[in-house]
């Protein structure tokens, strides 16, 4: 008889590790079990479902060439059994058992195992809220979570969404293209916390409220109200109006099976596993979004459930259980999301991240077209990247605008985890011709900034801290060096024009001791102009990081 | 007085060479002398301009902003001199001058330098060819050579390109976009040599044949004939009838000046340079198109002209002639082009460059759709990874179809700086959502299949292989593992159907000692099909690489 593998959850992480499993032990009897009746779907396709993006719910279901992933799939072609509808609700780990519970009759019964694999994956996190049982309040987890959303969608036109992270920005866009009226409410202060800093975040929030999405950031939900059904969201920021509401407040792992059985939970609240997925059971493993993992820049345990991740940690339990030797070797934090034809997305640390990790960080921001700019298509993004000061390695990248922000993440991922600098990421051979990149790309341009800043060579501000300077009435001169055309259009309050063209000739008309802050759109002017000035024998000049359009606050326009 | 900077050549390099040196040495008396009127322009630009996909030719000399990149903006904003319509004709080590001829008088006056950077760029090679100088054939380097070209197609119905490189792909797209029947000539046997090997290079081939190219590989040009303007082109496949005929062999580096100044020229045929871009002279510098590189790969001196090069090499050039300390290492041979909506790239080396640089390598087709196959929009691309065998360390990925190939070429430009093995690679953490990627990234798909392959769970076969058993009537069984609708719509002539799903029923009426070659239609299946077989105990199954996907000979249809 071969060896016995019971696996625990039949989605991306299960589902890979059955089928791992089978290609290293052909004669493995290797059973999956899961509590759902549909399995092996793409989970994170959940909200293009709901906004009919995607129209069929066996499309998130099938194999790319259109083949059903279910049990009988599994069966013939995998040679895996799998049973649905099946809740493992005890593990027996002296004896070596799972005892399963039939959804539909409750008969319990027991599977042996050898080895086991617990990929359990996670659950909207409870919020301990008023009126929180009201009909009406949905969580988009599940399919069967996603049929019963879509058909109170149809019959609503006031939607309020709880919660600015990945799941509830991409709902918003679902029932925003399912032409509701969408609030969102999220309890910090800026939406994406995690992934963006504050003032990346904004750019996503501008683009979001221009969208017609009402925003709500410091914001709190305290209660639902309803007859039965919910009408009313109260928050600290006052009432919300909504028929239909979608908790959005993140995940957390789904841990009690393995906690009842006396497995070890990290500090995550995730279950621990070593390199090898294995807990400290040494027949048990686990994957997916159940447990935690390291993460490879500040070398703590992290827990990000993604399906990318599930898949990898899959294929390592499954070698494992089958006998053979992998190891996982840990995230870095990468993130994305699409909302509203904008792409947002990191990877590695953010500067908040970074700082609270105790690094010295080193930072610039970095707008520009994602491509060669006179391309037609063209489109803006902004990068920020954070570096480490003393060594000059990268810590982390984030990315946002409607374009190609994917690459320049991508890019950044496999840099990052090989412990690239500033001078090294500068140098990278990125693919280039015009309907793809700059001759210099995005990446590469902030990746010199950010060496001309570790360097010393050039000086930056934050646009928080400039406009901390202009409300608090500091003694400084802003001074805008871009065109006359460009300032006429869009322009910070309380700037001086100089535009950069002229500045060799105009600029003995500036005090030299006193603090200069240079900006252009994109900051490129505006540290030239900081070079221009410092030759000149100006005492204090810095430019403002990211220039104009990262300018997270208000603008003068027309 | 400031140090003596000189330039020669204001494009990519030379302008940012310079503009860095002021930037480092605000004293520096900077001049750049370049031999045309048109300075610092997208030179990469210039196949869009032929096709009016970009309409100004004053897009390509304008920065992001707009701001015209001529002489002016150059002495206002960057302060330095730039002399155009001025060729630099002979330098004098000795007494450290550059001789210099005014195109417009023939004038001759001399320039000072206390250091001097060559940035003469390259030059179309020229062919010798009966003919070539008949009105009518142009080459595509200036932008005074886009003019006459763009004239010449307005009035012209057929046009013949000679060379199917990066130039000469991107000259047969703006040629077919202003409506002109296009003959293409390559004297190799497949398109894009030094890019792609030439299964990736077919899947381009048949595209642009799909357009209407007319498309003849391993074929030569032998002369022009036509009265004073071309009328016919005379090739090993005989006449191409074509009144406008473009010229893309491939560039070389502009080294006449060096060379006569008695400045070391490299086996390449470029003058050698070391990571400081310093030439034999350490007086003098040398960046751009008109020097050599070392491949990061393989160690060698290698001539890739490239814009994005150019900018990289300009700033250690222009830092270390201002006084600072920098270097450039090297570049990986990154190169990519739009050609009709299909995009095709590689990065490191392909397979047939890595075997004659002497290493033994493994290699993985992998074809799939850019994203979720379940979101709208993805469209198809095909990846081959090349690692060396022993090591398992990536040499090299090609990447070609209708989707973003860009971005996996971008992430393994960086994972292939830094030696990263397929296992590696197959856990970078690459931003995963629905419209950006499937779960598993096509890279990571790639990697994964590399590793099973080089740890012996995979026994792939090159679909060359398999044609050669083919046509020589080898005693081997070619299995189609899709299903019966997949079979009936396109289908390799000779393969035996059993769809995977009921191959474990079915396989016992198979011989077991005979050779079987699976596949599919990515080769997923293939692979699952050889391990089931493998573990019922035939002896000797492959998997075909890349499935009927990148199969690049003829196919049965309907």
């Amino acid at each position: 008889m071969g060896t016995r593998i019971v696996i625990i959850g039949a989605n991306a992480a299960g589902a890979k590790a059955a089928a791992k499993a089978r290609r290293i032990d052909p004669g493995a009897e290797i059973t999956v079990v899961d509590r759902g009746e549909f399995i092996s779907y793409g989970a994170c396709g959940i909200p293009y479902y709901v906004s009919d993006t995607v129209q069929e719910v066996a499309e998130l279901m099938s194999t790319p060439v259109g083949v059903m992933r279910d049990a009988a799939f599994f069966r013939k072609v995998k040679g895996v059994e799998v049973l649905t509808g099946m809740e493992a609700v005890a593990i027996g780990r002296k004896e070596k058992t799972v005892s399963l519970r039939e959804d539909s009759t409750g008969a319990i019964r027991t599977l042996s195992y050898d080895r086991l694999v617990l990929a359990t994956g996670s659950s909207p996190v409870t919020l301990p809220l008023k009126g929180k049982e009201l009909s009406g309040i949905f969580t988009v987890k599940t399919i069967e979570d996603a049929e019963l959303l879509k058909e109170k969608a149809s019959s609503s036109t006031r939607a309020c969404i709880v919660g600015g992270g990945l799941i509830g920005l991409e709902t918003a866009e679902a029932l925003l293209e399912r032409g509701l009226t969408v609030t969102l409410v999220e309890m910090r202060n800026q939406l994406l916390p995690g992934v963006l800093d504050p003032e990346m975040a904004r750019i996503v929030e501008k683009h979001l409220a221009e969208k017609g999405v009402a925003i709500h950031v410091g914001c709190t939900v305290e209660g639902f109200d309803g007859n039965g059904r919910v009408e009313n969201v109260a928050t600290t920021a006052g009432n919300v109006p909504a028929k239909l509401v979608v908790l959005a407040p993140g995940v957390k792992p789904n841990v009690t099976l393995a906690r009842e059985a006396g497995l070890e939970i990290g500090a995550t609240g995730a279950i621990a596993v070593n390199e090898r997925m294995q807990t400290s059971d040494p027949a048990i493993y686990a994957c997916g979004d159940c447990c935690e993992t390291t993460h490879l820049v500040t070398g703590q345990k992290v827990h990000i459930p993604l399906g990318s991740t599930a898949n990898k940690q899959g294929r390592v339990a499954g070698i494992n259980v089958a006998g053979g030797d992998a190891a996982f070797a840990g995230v870095i934090g990468t993130a994305i999301v699409k909302v509203c034809d904008m792409n947002a997305g990191k990877t590695g640390l953010t500067e908040t991240e970074a700082r609270s990790a105790g690094f010295m960080v080193e930072t610039v921001l970095a707008p520009a077209p994602d491509r060669a700019h006179f391309f037609p298509g063209a489109k803006p993004i902004a990068l920020k990247l954070v570096a480490e000061k003393e060594s000059g390695r990268i810590l982390g990248l984030q990315a946002v605008g409607l374009g190609a922000v994917d690459k320049r993440i991508d890019a950044a991922v496999a840099a990052i985890t090989f412990g690239a600098t500033a001078a090294q990421l500068a140098q990278l051979d990125l693919a280039y011709a015009p309907p793809y990149a700059a001759a210099m790309d995005n990446l590469i341009v902030a990746a010199d900034i950010l060496r001309n800043k570790l360097e010393g060579h050039a000086r930056g501000i934050a646009p928080a801290e400039v406009k901390r300077k202009l409300d608090e009435g500091d003694d400084f001169i802003l001074l805008d060096v871009r065109s006359p055309g460009e300032h006429s259009e869009v322009r910070i309050a309380g700037a001086k024009l100089v535009p950069l063209g002229a500045l060799r000739e105009k600029m003995e008309m500036l005090p030299k001791d006193k603090e200069i802050v240079t900006f252009c759109k994109i900051s490129l002017r505006g540290y030239e102009a900081q070079k221009i000035m410092e030759a000149a024998g100006f005492g204090d000049v810095k430019f403002m990081d990211g220039g104009i359009l990262t300018w997270p606050y208000d603008l003068e326009r027309g």
